[in-house]
């Protein structure tokens, strides 16, 4: 039987820069421009997260999606919702928040918490124009 | 050479209620919640089909997009649109209709119209925030 | 000093059909067509309530956003989403729930809860391509 | 004749926090939540410019497009993109970055630059579930 | 009793360059820049009329959507879709078919036809970024 | 490593018409409807490109979306915007302008100047409801 892929879209607000600590001030002003900005700016990051299994036939579901949705909140949105994602977070302490960083790091805090008999995707949008997927 | 996907999107709006008729209405209950509603609620239900192939030489197309839309019209849409999917379908009877459900019937009713050397995917949009793609 | 306009999207999910009581089963079908399926058919209403005041200076805010929400939550959004409008509501006992007459309930039952400085206006998008506004 | 509105969407990326320095850190904490949070947080805004006036008949504009976008270009994203609000301009070194002060702000700046036989309406989006509008 | 507007988006998809036949060909260009290509460019339009009257206590409706989509295809994209404005209509065989003009064209194409005791409001989109509204 | 993908969404409106000059007159109606309609329409093109890499540890890029999306408007956009893709382009003297040929062509455009190791792949909307992608 083949896999059913469901989807669920999520959002928080952040603060970030660009910033690689181990280069020089010069060095980050020229390869990140304004997204260095030394005082942040921010985005509405959109997330989805795409599950793949085989829908249980007791149910119908490959996951409950209120209860993936539970997930979401409790191990991205309230670790990064309404934070800076340079100085609230360990994760992004000294990894470089560019959005192909934080859709591996939520890639990896979902991937731990979810049944390995379900694979998963994340995408995320820093803006409409500007979005990442991992695992591609 | 290379194939070409095409997509179409089209739109219904339907009834339903998650029940699986196997199980007992308290089982139901606790499985499904406030979607296991008694009295039904519904959806504006967005679909996504995807048709993959060579385009044709002659036409420039993979298929003709007034063909295809004709058939998910003729197929999908003057089946579910404006209905009760589980009162005024056969296809959920017994069968409950979870996105994921719902996804695999509309792959198999247009799969069976459309020329097997065209591959087929569906993508449907029960909300904003939850949907589902099959085959996966 | 001029006012600011300050809005907030909700949705919910509910099933209904078209149907005026005081009329036959032949006059509504021929008024309401699909809409009036006796099974009913569903949608995902988009809720925009728009409230109009002066900020407060203290908080810069005409209403704080979270209270706004809350308020919708449970005046509406309880009320109204998964449900059928027809069977499970008492504001659609007897009447029609076209979305004219959707949106002229909604809008009665927050205008109750808002304070009366402020100017309230609602929008309800039955379908992408179909929505009302009132008062108009 | 009857005037006719014109509308351009831009959009910028900032961080901002929500803070009244006239209060205390208890009282801002309890206002605005997290909100408050002091690293900041940030957001992808959305302007959408509105400008009403007769069409010009050599033309048929109300104001060249290119222009309006120039303009807020100059006056508004050159200020605010990857900026923090509280940090990074001196509108709000005092100002509560609300989105309702926040569109105030941007009202006045393009009023200076605008012909005043044009009108003059700013609608701003903080997120795709919260915007604002001035004057209202 | 207050009004209630209601809203129908439709879409239609041309070809037009921005052209004043009564200037020379240096000033067209420069006042239109690559908007007045010679060889046209095109755009997909999205229409959204907006109706406002009092609900038909029978009907519940201001006017029936099916009716009033009916009206907009014959009166507007039958005219307009998938034409060359310039070239295969009369309304813009002389008046420069900017989003004003066309929005006005629009507006007294469908005023002939709705009922007078409801107002009639017209909105139409060029591209994502720049829209028009009549009367404003 | 797992790869990346990141995406940059860019638009351009042009002007096209349906036609295979190898065919008859009477052909190309038949096969292509009004889209053949021989003074062109035209459409907004909403295009997705997607680049599959391995972040740079330097950089957290896989591909500086400032580059990739200078290098789309030097390759595509200045080539296809506000143009008549039949008439002002080499790439469609001969071949019909059909989204699936389109999309080809633009992908060959941008793959000549893109690091092999990345992989890419293009999406392109010709409307909402019609959209190609590839390679599939």
């Amino acid at each position: 039987m083949n896999k059913v892929a469901v989807f669920r879209r999520e959002h928080f607000n952040a603060a970030h820069r660009l910033h690689n600590p181990t280069l020089s001030d010069k060095e980050n002003a020229i390869l990140f421009g304004k997204c260095n900005n030394k005082n942040y700016h921010g985005h509405n990051y959109d997330l989805i997260v795409k599950v793949t299994g085989i829908p249980d036939p007791k149910t119908g579901y490959v996951i409950d999606m209120k209860i993936l949705s539970d997930l979401i909140s409790k191990e991205v949105l309230e670790r990064f919702d309404h934070k800076n994602l340079n100085l609230d977070t360990t994760d992004f302490e000294t990894l470089n928040p560019t959005a192909e960083n934080i859709v591996i790091v939520i890639y990896n805090l979902l991937r731990d918490k979810i049944d390995n008999k379900l694979d998963l995707q994340i995408r995320l949008y820093e803006t409409e124009r500007n979005f990442v997927e991992y695992p591609s």
